[in-house]
C-alpha cells in the first residue's frame, strides 16, 4: 500500500527541500525511521509513522512576518519553502475568541474559544488537507482522495479543485443528499459506495495498493496529513500572546488532533517560543462513541473499539487509531478524557450559540458540553486559563437541533400582534 | 421613527469619541448635516444620510499593525478607538484569493476572489452588523433587531448573542425551517411574521417608532451599519499591497455594498493610502430581480420597482434604496450593471466551487456568472487586474444547486467495481 503513489516518488526522486525542514518518518512505538515518502506504517513493528524534524533556529518574528494563514507556520510542517506559491485553500489563522459569557455560565475565569468553523470548507480539516496536498504534489501524486462521509470530503474536495489535480471522493452511499451535494459541488468524482463508512474505508485502502499516483489523505500520506493540526496549537499559542493555556478541552475521533496539539506545544517549547510550562489536556467524546473515555475512567491502557451510535457522527470512529497516544497525554499532564450524551450534546451547540454567536455542528458540542461535565465534576480548574476547540460548523449538521429552537411567536403583522407578544 | 432609540441617547448624551472621527451625519441628496444620533432620513429631503468624517493622518502602518479584522481600520469607521475591547464577532480580514483556474476558465489575465464566506456567520453581513452593534451600544439601545430571511437574521442574532444584548428577529413565517433553526439557535427572540418579507419590513419600522430603545441595524442604525460595507474596499485595497484593482464586480441587493465599496476606495485615495488611479465598477443582478440592470441598459436615471422572482433570495430588493447611486458610480468609473438568468446562477456557483473551491451561495453564483457574461460581451477588460466579491456561503442555499450535482457512480465496495467505472 505504501507504493500507491508512483514508484518515481520516491525519496530519490524528490526535489531539494520538498518536506521543508522534515528529516525522516519515525515510528512512534519503535522510533524505526524511514525516508519521507508516501509510507504511513513502520516496515519494522507496523507502528504508525510521525514526521520528525531538524528544526533550524525559528523566531517569532519569523512567523508575524508570515501570511495569515497556516503556511506561517511553514517551517514546522513538512511542506517546501515556497508553499505559498502552489494553489491552496490557505486555511488557519481562524479567530481565538474571548468566551466571558460562556465562561461565566460555566463558572470559569478565563475563557478562549478557539472557533475553526471559519476555515475554507468550515472545519479544521482544511488545515490537514493543505498539508496531505502539498506532500501529494511533492510526490507527485496525480489523484487527490478520502473516504469520507462529511467535513474530510469537503475539504479534500474543494482542495482539490483548487490545485486543479484530480480529486476523487468517495462516501457511503446511503448519504444524506444534502451532505452529497455539499461535496459534489467541487468534483465530479464523487463515488458513493454500497455500504457502511468501514466498507468505504476498506475500499479506499484497497484502491491506494491497486492504483499508481493516488494520494489519499488520510490513508499513504496520513503522517504529512496529521501534522497539519498541529498549527491548531501553533495558532493558540501566538493569539495567547507566544503562550501556552493551562488547559485545553479538544475533541477526539481517532485521537490524532489532541496528540498533535500536544506535539505542538512541545515544539514551540523545544524551540524556545514559548516558556515551558505545565498544561492540561482534556479529550472529549460523546457517550455513544466513548472508547478512549472508557478506557481513561477504567485506568486501563488498552482501547476497546466499539460500534458507534450518536448524533456527532464526524466523532463516531470506533477504533481510534491515536487513542492510546490520547489517553497517554491526558494523563501524562494531568487532564482526562470525558463523555457526555447526545442530549448534552445537543444542549453544548446551544449553549455556545446563544452565549458567544458561535453556531458549531455536533462536535463542537461535544465539546462544550464535556468542558461543561468537567468543570462540575472538579475535573478542570475554572480559575485556570482554558481553551475549548470548535472544530466545525452548525449549518452541516443542522438537524441535530432543528427540533429544539424556533420562533418564539407566531404573529400577525402588526404592532399590537407583537406588543401582545411580551417580548 | 428617528426617536426610537432612547431619548436620553441623543448626541449630548454620547460619551466622548463613541463615533471615532465621524462628524455627522450629512444627507446624501442636500448635504444638509445632523448631529450624529438614531437617524437615517433628512429632516430637509427626506434623502438618505450617511456618515460623514474629520480623518487624521492615517498611516498603513498603524493600519498593519490592528487586530486581524475590520478593526484594524477602525479610524474609518464611526467607531470608538476602543472598539475591540467590547465583544463582537470579531470578522473580516477574509481571504483574497488569487484565482487563476477561474481566470483560466473565463479568459481573464488577473483575477482575485474576496471571499466572505469565511466571516463568522459565513457572509459578509457580519461586518456591517458589527458597525449596527457599535452603534446600538453608544446610543444606549437595548434592543438589537432586525427584520430578515437570512444572512442578516443570522448575523443579527450571533452578533447580538455574544454582545450580550438582547436579540430580536423578525421573518417571514413561511421562511423554511433550516433557515429559521439557522438564526433560533442564537436567539430566544425570533418572530415568525405571517405576512411576506415587505410585511416583515413594515412591521420592524412601526416597532422601531413605537419602542423605545430599539435599535434596528437596517433601519435606525442604517447610515453606521452601511459603513461596514467598506472594510470589503479597504481590505482589497490592502491585500493587494495597496493597491486598487482595475476592475471589481459586486452584487447588487440595495446596492449599498457597492457604493460603499467605491466610498472606500475613494478614502483611500484622499488619505494618501492608496495611489489615485482609474478603476471600473460593476453591479451584479439576478435577471428576476434586475430593477438597476434594466436601468443601466435603457440609460435611464430613475429606478422602477420589480416584484423579485429569483433563486437570488438575498438579493431579491425589489425597490433597492441605493440603486441610482449604483447608477452614478457605475457610470462614473466606466463599468456596468448587468444580469443573468438563474439557470446562470446556479452555473455559476459550480463554476466557482469546481475552478477554486470555494461553495458560494445564489448571490455569489449570480457575481460570478456576471462576471462571465461581461467578458463575453466585451464590457470588462480580460487583460486588467479584476476583484470578484463573494458575500455569502453556499451551506445556506444548499436547494439552488441539489438537483445539478451528485455521485458520477454507485458501485459495491469492490476494487473491481471501482475499476468498472473508469474514474
Amino acid at each position: 500500500m505504501s507504493t500507491a503513489v508512483a514508484e518515481t516518488s520516491t525519496t530519490t526522486g524528490l526535489r531539494e527541500g520538498a518536506f521543508g525542514n522534515a528529516r525522516a518518518l519515525a515510528c512512534r512505538e519503535c522510533s524505526h525511521q524511514v525516508a519521507l515518502g508516501p509510507h504511513y506504517a513502520c516496515p519494522e513493528c507496523f507502528g504508525p509513522l510521525e514526521v520528525a524534524y531538524d528544526f533550524p533556529a525559528v523566531t517569532r518574528e519569523e512567523i508575524a512576518a508570515g501570511p495569515r494563514n497556516i503556511w506561517r507556520y511553514k517551517a514546522l510542517l513538512p511542506v517546501p519553502t515556497d508553499i505559498e506559491q502552489s494553489p491552496n485553500t490557505e486555511p488557519g489563522f481562524t479567530r481565538l475568541l474571548k468566551a466571558d459569557n460562556l465562561g461565566r455560565t460555566l463558572g470559569i475565569d478565563n475563557l478562549w474559544v478557539k472557533d475553526d468553523s471559519t476555515n475554507p470548507t468550515n472545519s479544521f480539516k482544511d488545515r490537514v488537507v493543505a498539508c496531505a496536498l502539498s506532500a501529494a504534489r511533492e510526490l507527485g501524486a496525480t489523484v487527490f482522495a478520502c473516504p469520507s462521509t462529511g467535513n474530510l470530503a469537503n475539504a479534500v474536495a474543494a482542495a482539490g479543485a483548487r490545485a486543479g489535480i484530480k480529486t476523487v471522493v468517495f462516501i457511503p452511499s446511503n448519504l444524506e443528499q444534502p451532505k452529497q451535494v455539499n461535496s459534489a459541488v467541487y468534483t465530479e468524482n464523487l463515488v458513493a459506495v454500497d455500504g457502511n463508512y468501514d466498507d468505504v474505508n476498506r475500499l479506499a485502502s484497497e484502491i491506494a495498493g491497486e492504483e499508481e499516483g493516488w494520494a489519499f489523505v488520510n490513508v499513504n500520506v496520513r503522517p504529512f496529513y496529521a501534522e497539519g493540526s498541529k498549527t491548531l496549537g501553533f495558532e493558540i499559542a501566538e493569539q495567547l500572546g507566544w503562550r501556552l493555556p493551562d488547559q485545553i478541552v479538544i475533541p477526539v475521533a481517532s485521537g490524532s488532533q489532541l496528540t498533535k496539539v500536544d506535539k505542538a506545544f512541545q515544539e514551540l517549547i523545544e524551540l524556545g517560543l514559548v516558556e515551558d510550562k505545565p498544561y492540561k489536556v482534556y479529550g472529549a467524546q460523546a457517550t455513544g462513541c466513548s472508547p478512549v473515555s472508557v478506557a481513561f475512567k477504567d485506568g486501563v491502557d488498552a482501547i476497546r473499539p466499539v460500534r458507534p451510535d450518536t448524533i456527532a457522527k464526524s466523532l463516531a470512529i470506533g477504533n481510534p487509531a491515536d487513542g492510546i497516544y490520547v489517553l497517554d497525554i491526558c494523563r501524562r499532564t494531568g487532564g482526562a478524557v470525558e463523555d457526555i450524551t447526545d442530549d448534552e450534546v445537543r444542549e453544548g451547540i446551544l449553549l455556545l450559540a446563544r452565549t458567544e454567536g458561535i453556531f458549531t455542528e455536533t462536535a463542537g458540542g461535544t465539546t462544550v458540553g464535556v468542558l461543561k461535565k468537567l468543570v462540575e465534576t472538579g475535573q478542570l480548574d475554572p480559575a485556570l486559563e482554558t481553551v475549548v476547540i470548535n472544530t466545525g460548523m452548525g449549518l452541516k449538521t443542522l438537524d441535530a437541533v432543528s427540533g429544539r429552537v424556533g420562533p418564539a411567536a407566531t404573529i400577525a403583522p402588526s404592532y399590537d400582534a407583537f406588543a401582545a407578544t411580551g417580548i
